[in-house]
């Protein structure tokens, strides 16, 4: 408390920090800057004082001290004492996150002196007339605090002079509110720190960070099948930008609509065997629209919402002002006692998500079906987090759960009368996630997409999509319905590495999806989890908190795709298990002493919940046809067949003048070269003649910083 | 009504039209497919019919009828009776715009028939079982008319046994309520169709149709420099595609932030000379988001509405749940009156635009400010058709009030004390209309944006905008910051084109802005209109009604960009003024003979309406440095120094290693062939010493189909 009474004192004398609250200055402190998460919140607002700015530029490349807050060892120590679970004792302030924090904050000052000096020419004008004052400043407690650790990038260093308006005497004041309602974020801990993570096209999954020599193991993203830097997505991409140049230029009604527009949708509709799709710049608007124009639209519409969906999904209902009745996760009873209590002609709307993102649940959708004949209620599916990843065109779980049906179909377009996925009415899915892309959908019946198209302002009222976005999505969405080793080889990694977690005892929230949910419990210690597997072992991992999950279910949420080595999954691994024995993270026997939670280690056992959505049959397991998991320096494999098809759609809608790829394109992308597969390789995919490879396998990432 | 009289009969008996309303077909006959907008809805409806879909597919390459439309001459002359405007005396059917549509049709059957051909062994096999049955139905009315006329394409086709589910028993009829909703819309005449239009590349302003062959001119486009093509932003896409892939691949929370997205942040925040920038899926989802986040979390908030507002505003602030307060457009005496009624400490954001999209129309901005400070309200400004077009560096109509200023402050990211653009706390725009890429931001205040980056589900929720999408969108601004010519000549353009229809008394309504409305002051006038320059002159301008439009005031919105040459305004002008003789649009004088309308012919005409916002100084007319007008087969001029400008952004973020523009990728691009200009070429620009032209300049479009 020592700590907050100087800063109250000398913040007294401040022009620059005399309007901020003591409480605020205690959160910016011990909070991480949103630009630079290795840095404090308070370092990066220094860096902005109008006397300090112009020092701590100067000094950035002098002065790297090993800790990134002005946060004092004792606050720090106080902080996880009311919070009782960290430190634990004989911990030392090496375990700290801020240590970590600190090595980090080491890497950033590099990167932003090497962009100040650039600037130097320029600063030494610039801020020749400050110097004096900076120099003067240099007693202040907090100035040497951040001087000693702050360095200013050319962005920050730009802001210097630009402050927020006062506001008007008597009236509101807008900006001490903002800051107020900031600090609720910071007092929750629910603040949330934008990590700088570039993923490679060309070493998939690799990423690099704010330093473009810093790579990182992504182990967190949701591009789940490495779609975003599959050849044929690339080739079409660049043919298209090349052919239609960037923007689309006007909403869908005026100038903004196209061929690749069209295409896309007609993709979609097959892919869901309905009659129609309608493209959206993004599945959170696609969700927000349909259901809001929906609920504004269906007389005296009631809602029976999953209380685990989506914010977009939450928010398209609230936006309708319909009524939304909550039914328990997955809870068939609540569901069906809910329904009960309406009249059989009320318009009533289910809506409800295939896989769940943050816990790997799946809906019980065929059961859901049954109560919406039931009780006369449409079905809204949101099938965001499976569409690429399940069936056998990757048309998601609706299509998994008939998925011998459905495959034995192929590529007709006519829906199977009775099947799971014709009897759900609407359908939404992302091209942002296993397809790579970016943008969202809904498929249905004719009428209802119509009307939709015809009255959602969501859709109407925005510029659509970019025709090469449009083109690339659908080159995807063509890929993975002619090719499903993608599929299966993304489960089998799955299952892998939540087999090597459980060697390890570290605990896994058990689910039949793709997603692997590793248990913290802990709101700081997951975030301190997060930042050390960054720092010390660069692999990146988004904590997941509260408000995204309740508190005490705070997790590591890890996605594994069919392009992660063995040896990148041993190296994950090991460096969880190390990371949950510094930190003394709770394994699954310490959970199952507490009686469990979150699903994990409970009691009772419900293997049912266990059992993977994927059958072994339909991994390949069975006839051996499965693609076996990536060694490192060994070539992903891209199927040849799947590359002709998806490319002919691009051709098709561009006409004969242009049915041939240009040779200097293909070669201009540096990704297209395909090979037929080695001994065996032909023999892995089944189904699939001819294969080819990229050379996109990820290359060993250096282990220290 | 004999025609309806015999729907009717024939309906009963026939199973695929059993259940739709007399009324509905009679809507669907007169309104066109929204997919092939040269088809009736019903045509392209029966092409779905299980009978009639395989004999229409089989007929199709071997009849295409002078009759887009099963609706007949007696029908059409009615509808135009009762309207009580058209046709004039003396009219034809070949006035008709179903004549254009017809033609237009033929167009598109022998693209469909083409496609058709690809599937036709696919279609023999598949259809033999339905042959018989066509047989039969060929004595059925409706289906020998459709039969006469349509095509289906591959996707139609697909449809041909996808059927709406029925409803439950005693549940609400949702499939019967999407139809009665689309009615609702053909009845009023608001249903939309989307032309189906392809901006070529290399060709701009050019776009082909959905047949790769037929070319128009777009004069209607909001890509309003062209930057869709910019060899600067194309070459910067290519980079990053091949660097980064295709999506994201996460939230801006979870991997899906990176360089590129802080790097356009860091771009817009200098833009508009304030602290922080946040960029979203598009601007629709940056007002909506931010709106009702404001409106949510500022306690007893009220709005104050400019009665123009666009629909993502109104949206944002219906969603906020708080009072909303409209205000008579730009009525500044009205505005004060409304703020006057609620407390000084009330929290008010008066929400407006600079310019208005449909009218042309420019807010009082700084009016707007000085009522803001007295009342103790935030302002919120949509400069989204303003931003890279007005202002020294393309800041917007805030910036070009202070034109001298913000030029002479030239890079700096200071605000200009007391300037109007520093007076708005809250500024918007897209990077989908005049930076030609997708995308929309919000700049302001650092806590302001933190607190909407915080709060806000539509931003947090989301997956963020593709690398190279925001990488190619900062190209774009930064050529734009560091080039005026573009906008000047665009303004230039504007003017001319504003003469010339002046010229042949074309009724524009009068603004300072660079929208070209053309008044037609009818529904179907305008359609007819739009329809006839598309068909019979290859040029394409949406016609925009009623509800974007007021009742009576529908019009042809036109854009003119510096790319249009002056050839292709010629052509522009000469085929506005033909069609408006052939449909007896109202001209100039006739508006002022019945008291003017929308602006138009008003009996005072209020010359300080006209005075266009960018001065002749500004525009570079007194000193000689405007850009001249194209002529066709003119190379368009590409600053080289903003080349190099906005080629730096990029290599900056990449770090040294990347810092020289590949090779290979230049040559593959085609596009960045730079050469120095001709004489007197540097002379045009003021204070750009060099320039570049890129080979992009339209040719010539033949004039008939």
């Amino acid at each position: 408390m020592d700590k907050l009474s100087s800063l109250t004192r000398f913040k007294a004398s401040c022009p620059f920090l005399g309007r901020t609250k003591v409480s605020t200055l205690r959160s910016l402190s011990t909070a991480s800057s949103p630009r630079f998460p290795s840095l404090s919140a308070l370092t990066e607002r220094a860096t902005k004082c109008p006397v300090m700015g112009p020092a701590l530029n100067a000094r950035s490349k002098e002065i790297v001290a090993g800790y990134a807050s002005v946060a004092g060892n004792a606050d720090v120590e106080q902080i996880h004492k009311e919070k009782g679970v960290f430190p634990p004792a004989g911990a030392t302030i090496e375990m700290c996150p801020h240590a970590s924090a600190a090595r980090a904050a080491a890497r950033m000052a590099d990167d932003l002196a090497a962009a100040a000096k650039k600037k130097a020419k320029h600063a030494a004008t610039k801020h020749a007339k400050t110097d004096a004052a900076a120099a003067a400043a240099a007693g202040c407690p907090f100035h040497q605090k951040a001087a000693a650790t702050a360095a200013t990038s050319t962005p920050v260093a730009a802001k210097e002079t630009a402050k927020p308006k006062a506001s008007t005497p008597g009236g509101f004041n807008y900006e001490e509110f903002y800051v107020n309602e900031l600090e609720k974020k910071h007092k929750d801990s629910s603040y949330r720190y934008f990590n700088n993570i570039n993923r490679l096209a060309a070493k998939f999954p690799v990423a690099h960070t704010s330093d473009v020599k810093d790579e990182v193991e992504v182990w967190c993203a949701n591009d789940y099948l490495g779609m975003g830097n599959n050849p044929v997505v690339l080739e079409t991409m660049h043919r298209a930008l090349d052919k239609y140049g960037h923007g689309a230029g006007g909403t869908r009604n005026i100038a903004g609509n196209g061929a690749m527009h069209l295409g896309l949708e007609q993709e979609l509709a097959v892919l869901h065997r309905k009659q129609a799709a309608l493209v959206f710049s993004s599945c959170y608007v696609a969700n927000d629209a349909t259901l809001s124009t929906l609920g504004a639209k269906l007389p005296g519409c009631v809602f029976f919402s999953d209380t685990m969906n989506h914010a977009s999904m939450i928010q398209g209902m609230r936006h309708s002002l319909a009524k939304r009745v909550l039914w328990k996760h997955n809870d068939l009873a609540d569901l069906e006692a809910k329904l009960k209590q309406y009249p059989k002609e009320t318009p009533k709307v289910i809506a409800f998500e295939s896989v769940y993102s943050m816990c790997g649940s799946i809906g019980p959708i065929k059961e859901i079906c049954d109560l919406a004949e039931q009780y006369g209620a449409l079905t809204f599916l949101d099938e965001v987090h499976a569409v690429g990843l399940y069936g056998p065109r990757g048309a998601g779980v609706a299509e998994h759960l008939d998925y011998d049906a459905h495959m034995a179909a192929g590529e007709s377009p006519d829906p199977i009368k009775g099947s799971v996925m014709d009897r759900i009415d609407i359908i939404t899915g992302t091209l942002g996630k296993a397809y790579g892309a970016v943008g969202g959908y809904i498929a249905g019946s004719d009428d209802f997409v119509d009307m939709i198209r015809s009255y959602a302002p969501g859709f109407i009222f925005t510029t659509s999509l970019p025709p090469a976005t449009v083109a690339g999505a659908r080159a995807s969405v063509a890929y993975q319905k002619a090719y499903v080793g993608d599929r299966q080889l993304k489960q089998v990694n799955v299952l892998e590495v939540k087999r090597r977690f459980a060697e390890v005892n570290i605990p896994v929230v058990p689910g039949p999806s793709h997603i692997v949910p590793v248990l913290v419990g802990d709101a700081a210690l997951a975030k301190a989890a997060s930042d050390r597997l960054l720092s010390e072992h660069n692999i990146y991992v988004q904590s997941i908190n509260y408000p995204t999950v309740a508190v005490g279910e705070e997790r590591l949420r890890i996605t594994v795709t069919p392009r992660h080595t063995l040896e990148q999954m041993d190296k994950l691994v090991r460096a969880v298990s190390k990371i949950f024995a510094e930190l003394k993270i709770n394994r699954l026997q310490d959970w199952k002493a507490v009686g469990g939670r979150a699903g994990v280690g409970l009691p009772t056992a419900d293997e049912e919940h266990v059992v993977p959505i994927w059958t072994e049959k339909q991994l390949g397991l069975l006839d051996g046809t499965t693609p076996h998991t990536l060694h490192t320096g060994e070539q992903a494999v891209v199927d040849r067949k799947a590359v002709t098809i998806a490319r002919g759609r691009f051709d098709e809608l561009l006409g004969k003048v242009e049915t041939e790829a240009p040779a200097s394109r293909a070669t201009g992308l540096g990704a297209l070269k395909m090979k037929t597969g080695g001994a065996g390789a032909a023999k892995r995919i089944a189904g699939v003649s001819e294969e080819a490879q990229i050379p996109a396998a990820p290359r060993p990432v250096a282990a220290s910083a």
